[in-house]
């Protein structure tokens, strides 16, 4: 990427083992995450670009001498930073702030969106596949992660009523993550009607298309005037984030998935009057993949749905675009 | 209270039954509360007057009709709010959101600093105490309940590093709180020291008398650089909020018990790539009196430390200014 709007395709150097904890990745599957459309409409233009790209699978190419679970041959995925897997925040399931550990695309490491990636502390990033490559196998890698990681930390349980904000890829896998975690009621906040069928066939018991306070008052109808126990919130804005506020109960929790497009935000003396807990957040989805894959494998949840169309790697500029556009929800590139 | 800087001692009329749920309750004990100070430095003058106290311990006079928990003679200790104790609110233990709750000294309820004392939903509200009065029963009506609520919300468990923003009573009873729950390092941020040395009696590990990026320097030092797992900020101002974003890790928890002085707070993209989670709240402290009551009639906590001086009711008005000047860290009232 070389800027706002601008996306090419190039040929680098093709990566090779610089440490003795790396490997090297030939990409099978790729996409474009919703975060990368941030940089697609605000970055400011360079000389130099930057790769892109930070959800992928693929075959393990070339390993470091001092691997031990990794060997070439091996399908793997790959969560969306890499991590030693041994630190203490490791440790306790926050892979991202990992004190090796970082991100694709800088600091001489390889973007996902190309055809090889060398991959840092490949022992603790990677997760061996047992199948043949996958979108659904895929989504582990980040937005499945991702909307499960809002589910968790709301804290969302059996019987609860939720309420999802954000018909994105996000929201959709957090529908399912929390009809996973056995949410009785699953309220969708979504105006795109492709999405929110998918949505529904994901769990989502209701969809709320309006709204603001309009919003408010349908999710207040729906649940019998009480507001929902757990909100995950996957869109980033300060509406949101209100809309949020005013539709949970007191002593309810609110998950934080979009970025926030604010600095600043609510939290005087009514929020705490209120007992809301404001959770969430980046998504530590290397904690989750071993979790989550069997539920994969057997087609308990079905998360590659999210893919409605594929790009090849020459195409990716098209997928930014589409995506930006919202004709498209979530473009997987091929290889 | 009659608006800032005024309160006085006047004749009202004896409380009597009006609803066959209410009980009429001689007081015994009660107390100053820091929230009563706010209004003491900001309310407008009236002509009117408002009752004020919400933290009282006395002796069952009188009974309404569909009491069967609370009978005539007992003594029993209030929670500082009135909860029926069986709506959906109190059955999560969020006693402060009764549907059919409501606070002292105002809509036709008597406050707590007076002799006697209407309390609505009185099977649901008063509980029963074994033994004789105690100022540290009494600290089970709010401040003792407070601290502890911290402690829980902030998650607070076995070997964790807690940091406690404030040396005020709630401050104190959270220290206290903490190291009952098996926190290892408790670190008190104060700076008055006789308040702080009975934080150390209370469990406080180390002590930091400096305040803001300097505050946030000692707390990594005394933390080997990590930074404490667990914050309780029991001040509730925007650089206290500040401190405790500073000095938690990444994946913590700040739990805020101080009433917020500010609307608007730091919510940006920076918290959430952190994973901090924001909770904490004001406190149900009926939710937490049968757990609490037995560590203090058996010893194992005297929070009734934090009383450093005593009052009759006509020298309220003077334990209000003591307390107003930090001449007296919490006042009790004795009648």
């Amino acid at each position: 990427m070389y800027g706002a709007g601008s996306v090419r395709i190039e040929n680098r150097p093709d990566p090779r083992i610089q440490q003795p904890t790396d490997a090297v990745v030939r990409t099978v599957l790729s996409c474009v995450c919703g975060s990368d459309l941030w940089p697609y409409k605000s970055m400011p233009a360079t000389d130099t670009g930057r790769p892109m790209g930070h959800e992928f699978l693929g075959v393990v190419e070339e390993v470091g001498s001092d691997l031990s679970g990794i060997n070439a041959g091996d399908l793997v995925v790959a969560p969306f930073t890499y991590c030693d897997n041994t630190c203490d925040y490791c440790a306790r399931g926050l892979h991202i702030s990992c004190r090796q550990g970082g991100r694709y695309g800088i600091d001489g490491v390889d973007g996902g969106q190309g055809e090889a990636v060398r991959v840092p502390h490949a022992d603790g990033t990677l997760v061996k596949l047992p199948v043949g490559a996958d979108s659904s196998l895929l989504t582990l890698s980040d937005v499945m992660g991702t909307g499960h990681h809002g589910a968790v930390t709301a804290g969302v349980d059996h019987g609860d009523s939720v309420l999802v904000i954000g018909d994105g890829a996000v929201g959709l896998c957090a529908v399912l993550a929390a009809r996973r975690l056995g949410a009785q009621q699953i309220i969708l906040m979504g105006r795109h009607t492709d999405r929110t069928d998918l949505g529904r066939d994901f769990g989502a018991t209701d969809v709320v298309a309006e709204r603001g306070e309009e919003g408010v008052a349908r999710v207040r109808d729906l649940t019998g005037g009480r507001g929902v126990e757990k909100v995950i919130e996957a869109v980033g804005t300060r509406q949101t984030l209100e809309t949020a506020l005013a539709s949970v109960i007191d002593g309810g929790i609110i998950s934080r998935l979009g970025v926030p497009q604010y600095e600043e935000g609510p939290l005087g003396p009514s929020t705490i009057m209120r007992n809301i807990t404001l959770t969430g957040s980046r998504r530590p989805a290397r904690a989750y993949i071993e979790e989550l894959m069997p539920d994969v494998l057997d087609g308990t949840i079905a998360p590659g749905r999210v893919f409605d169309r594929s790009f090849s790697l020459d195409e990716t500029p098209d997928a930014y675009q589409t995506m930006t556009d919202r004709h498209v929800l979530k473009a997987l590139i091929t290889f």
